[in-house]
């Protein structure tokens, strides 16, 4: 049940910033367990003067095109699986819409299974 | 001391979101020990295009109304506690502004006592 | 890596929301061992609908000028050095670009190295 934040800069279309959701769901899909279906997703558009990032920061070049990816999950992936995924989702982004492998900066934040709802005021993940 | 992040479609009156965010703030004191006036919401209204979920996942039926509901909190709080959590939001929401129990999807992220700073730049839980 | 997440009522000028950024990255700077150009900030200008807030919690009073800070970075930082960036953050904004200390609202969720991907797919902080 993860959670996805998505953050880029303004002026990129519908199908631009579908691809991004989709991207980070397949590689989520690929690499880490996700279920089928399991789309949550929320994505801001941000003028400039609202999107500060370091362009060159840790030897690494970003454009004008730079996504954050803050990522709400369970715990429980190992360090290899999130490197995996860290991987997949840059090569997704980089396949469509065709981000720069730079321009993807990805971060998790980690909780437990009876930390989610999705839904009826159950807590799902809860036996 | 809650920070409560709500996500929802664009569209909906200042009254509704703001029977959201009371909704919830009235759910947290209800359940989890939350203090008088210890209210801290912000609200995001999303373009369909950037507002991205499944409307099945999990055999729950979503609607354009669906909501994201995601707290941050202190750590301490019970499962059953956090059960009741959710289904008091469910029920708050449902009541006012009328938002169906599959439109509510919640989810925590817990942190320390020494990860706030509520104002004058002091750790106020901090012994 | 951190990242900052700066919510405020809309209607200030760029230079007083980069300074806002600028403050937060400076007293990290100065407090918690954040490398130089280590600069990750989204900012978010709300309407007053989406911004609630009480005014007087915790015997703290809070004007239109209000700003929630929320910061995730990698766990490691002693509770005394998280007291000195909350004094730090409350004395930089107040200096520039003027913000009053009851107005400052700092809260941080934590993770591992594991959880950061700055660019090109790696997890940079991982041995």
């Amino acid at each position: 049940m993860p959670l996805v934040r998505i953050e880029l800069k303004q002026g990129k279309p519908p199908q631009y910033r579908r691809a991004l959701a989709d991207g980070v769901y397949q590689a989520m899909r690929e690499t880490i367990n996700v279920p089928e279906n399991d789309l949550f997703v929320v994505v801001t558009e941000r003028d400039a003067d609202n999107f500060i990032y370091d362009r060159h920061y840790g030897g690494i070049d970003r454009t004008d095109d730079f996504v954050i990816i803050q990522i709400a999950l369970r715990r429980g992936r190992t360090t290899e699986m999130k490197q995996a995924l860290y991987r997949r989702i840059t090569q997704r982004l980089g396949d469509m819409p065709g981000v720069l492998p730079g321009d993807v900066f990805v971060t998790l934040v980690e909780n437990g299974p009876e930390d989610w709802s999705f839904g009826n005021g159950d807590a799902q993940y809860v036996k």
